[in-house]
């Protein structure tokens, strides 16, 4: 069956636990939603939770063939938890276990060899890259992947469509009740954002921690009641991997020029003005964004209301500078924005489900402004993909990307026309991350294209002389320069199952050809 | 049928949804608890949240006869906004229904009518004093009034026990998308821990405010994703009501006398040393305790852990002064933690879950060294009564007395031997409040008793030579001094059911007869 996108969704696909629903266009009504009602252990006020061997606690937590466990990315590229306990569980001989994992980084490269074995056999993340994204674009993992979105995760928890049996909290900081604090230790992180809907829906939930301080952990994220079992390890990750020292606005002429190009469309689309959210990246093009944005309203002397989701250094120093209210923080990028964390009571943690999920009472992205975007590929009709590259493999996924653009009033795709000879407009893209629906503009160094919906913005754009083409006028002059791209050679296998944020079906992925 | 204590529960009392479980002691040992899978809305982003019409959000939660809605307690006795709802609600025509308020003041007056009127069959609180109280106890109500302990409210909203159709959330401050702040505002009440069970498992929340503010509502309490609805009103308290301006230490000797006697107690239990948790209530004699333990801190270069609770002034002074590391605040008592909590991120909010309910992964009072604690009766037992007057009236409740009694190593009960003609140390509590297996010591001018369960802290007094006396020895002095007190009249209808924190049922209280 194809979906609304033309998509197809071969019968074949199923997921555990529930039916199949095809993507159908954005629901902007639904109706009430029962969440999971939760299993929770009661503690013996008499026993300690504190664990010092990986393999007691994962006794402890039951775990057991054909389980499902999870764990946070806040991490990133630096985590050594999975690696941990994956490596425990394989010595343990526990098999056929789903990882959902909020991302999945090439630090985790181990993955790879448990899905050979079997001890892995499903994975669910909302980003993925490395050694694990392109294993499972090989075909490697028994079950399809299921790739959702920052809030369709905390969705697919609370509704039970994801079910987890054990989440595996990594912990900056930890005390002997299992208050878990972020922003303190060796192995500090931060925002712990997308580990919250894990400890409240999950049947055990066991932090990992490499800082087991005295009660209580002070400021605490995830508070003690959700916490079965505190595990001590020697370290849970690598500082040079958590984080970035710094972040940088690119000094790349072509980059500088898309975002010049952006602010104008931001500009003329009447948004930028008192008590304005903005959200963006931390790639080099976005945070030119941000530097141009913040040059205009200090001129305009503007105060913005919120910027929100994965927070860098440069976007603290707007908030230190006045230019907003707040900080809206479900992921730290960079040391600068743990920092403003610890200091600053106007930089606010969120958790994914308040930043993105579509089914609870309302999410931040409801009320955002403006976001900033990238895309691999961006089709006539404005979809966008940034789960695949050009040859079909796994390198990337929604992670917030379909949450903002769904729920903001400007939603901004920025991207080079080309690169090298890979053109950014396509008339098919790989992969649908993101309906063309909910992406209002694509900006690139030659041209700005208004998707044909918002005629509102169109007009706007005229009206402030802002120069718009089409897309499709935007595909030809780089098909003049570049030629059209050969359509990429793929298998039938189904390696992945692409999730939209409301749990429907909006795309598959195919096992990548033998190169 | 009699419980383990003795307290005859007669078959014909019934509660709403569940089986009746008599209290059979404490129960270390628990199976896994289900929690109640809640059905929440799922919020139309191209709809707002706010309402300025009492009876339009009324209409919008929903609320039809029969149902239960709540409310929290953080305004104390300056607390508007369960009158206005009330007021409005009767106006509506509305009947039979049940008010779950964590705690009911003598501002609540007004509920007196609306019980009379059958707009209101039903009352759950885990303290209740003035006009309400009396109206209850003397038979007003139609169903008897459910009180239980601010833990255990908790646990029987979680578990389904306690089943919240719509809960009005009085809201300091608050955005357009329902995030609520409790800290800011001139109803500022600080920490709303009372508050989150309610948020987290009703039907419907509705934020009641009188200071909306540009989203987001940094420092967030309460977030937006659990509140449906967002009530502007013109006043939700008297501030004078809601917080006291100081709290004081009390100047009366008899006071200062058992103020010391407990710091003898406290200082041969072993339990004043570096680490050590303390909490205490707002009395003077409480605050007394606090001053001289405040002294020998001081003195004996000793950093305790955290102080929890009903948080005072008096409190964080020693917060300020490095004498404990933290504060744990579930509710705000005065305008200096109010004001503690705003600037110091070692003063942490906790929700009623995480202080003291027992079915949950692990309470705070777990970990609780020490709590000073009142009576206005106690068995030779040590059953403790903080419900009842000596006339049999509701003039308070557990609150948080049975959960703390529970958890803490040591748990110190302080009275004087006798009021007037009124003593302590009775051979029968009019209500068993909480269990005398939970309290280790009565403390009072004329001498201290130890629990006789409490073997190895009778042996700590003997080797510090603190002079211990037996419970029934205190009892004498008394009855020497004032004579035996005679027993009460009572009638056979029961106006109130007592349940302990696990709920099960500890005792009952009848109607008073007519005087």
């Amino acid at each position: 069956m194809k979906n609304i996108l033309g998509r197809e969704i071969p019968d074949s696909v199923t997921l555990p636990n529930r039916q199949i629903r095809l993507f159908s266009g954005v629901q902007v009504r639904h109706e009430d939603v029962v969440k999971k009602s939760v299993k929770t252990r009661v503690a013996d006020p008499t026993e300690g939770k504190v664990i010092h061997d990986i393999k007691k606690a994962i006794e402890k937590s039951g775990l057991k063939d054909g389980m499902t466990i999870s764990f946070h990315h806040h991490l990133r590229n630096g985590d050594y938890v999975m690696n941990l306990i994956m490596a425990e569980i394989a010595e343990m001989g526990i098999k056929d276990l789903s990882i959902a994992a909020s991302s999945i980084f090439p630090i985790q490269a181990p993955l790879v060899k448990h899905m050979e074995s079997g001890t892995v056999t499903g994975v669910y993340a909302a980003y993925m890259s490395g050694p694990v994204a392109k294993a499972i674009s090989e075909g490697k993992l028994k079950n399809p992947a299921v790739m959702h979105t920052h809030g369709g995760r905390s969705r697919a928890i609370e509704c039970g469509d994801l079910k987890i049996d054990v989440a595996f909290i990594g912990a900056p900081t930890c005390d002997p009740m299992g208050n878990i604090n972020g922003t303190e230790g060796k192995s500090a992180c931060g925002s712990l954002g997308y580990a919250n809907s894990d400890a409240l829906y999950a049947d055990r939930v066991i932090a990992v921690t490499d800082n087991l301080v005295v009660y209580p952990a002070c400021p605490i994220e995830i508070t003690q009641e959700y916490v079965d079992y505190v595990l001590v390890v020697d370290s849970i990750g690598d500082p040079k991997g958590i984080v970035s020292g710094t972040t940088q606005i690119t000094k790349d002429p072509v980059g500088l020029k898309i975002a010049k190009n952006t602010i104008r469309v931001i500009e003329a689309s009447g948004l930028l003005k008192e008590g304005m959210s903005f959200q963006t990246g931390a790639g080099g093009t976005s945070l030119a964004v941000a530097s141009y944005l913040k040059d205009i309203m200090k001129e305009k002397r503007i105060t913005g209301s919120f910027m929100s989701g994965g927070i860098t250094g440069y976007l603290v120093d707007m908030l230190d500078e006045g230019l907003f209210k707040c900080i809206m923080d479900v992921q730290c990028f960079d040391l600068s924005a743990i920092d403003s964390l610890k200091r600053n009571k106007n930089h606010q943690i969120m958790s994914a489900s308040m930043y993105g999920n579509p089914h609870n009472k309302g999410a931040l992205v409801n009320v955002l402004d403006i976001v900033i975007l990238g895309a691999t590929e961006i089709d006539l009709n404005f979809n966008v993909n940034v789960t695949t590259d050009s040859n079909g493999y796994i390198m990337g996924g929604s992670g917030g990307h379909s949450d903002t653009a769904a729920g903001a009033k400007l939603s901004i795709v920025v991207s080079q026309l080309f690169k090298g000879r890979l053109p950014a407009v396509v008339d098919e893209v790989t992969t649908v991350s993101t309906p063309g629906e909910t992406v209002d503009v694509l900006v690139t160094e030659r041209g700005i294209a208004i998707n044909p919906l918002r005629q509102d913005l169109i007009e706007k754009m005229k009206k402030h002389n802002v120069p718009v083409m089409t897309i499709k006028e935007l595909q030809d002059v780089a098909e003049k320069m570049i030629g059209k791209p050969e359509k990429i050679q793929r298998s039938d296998k189904i390696v992945s199952v692409v999730e939209y944020r409301d749990g429907t079906i909006i795309d598959v992925v195919y096992q990548v050809k033998d190169q």
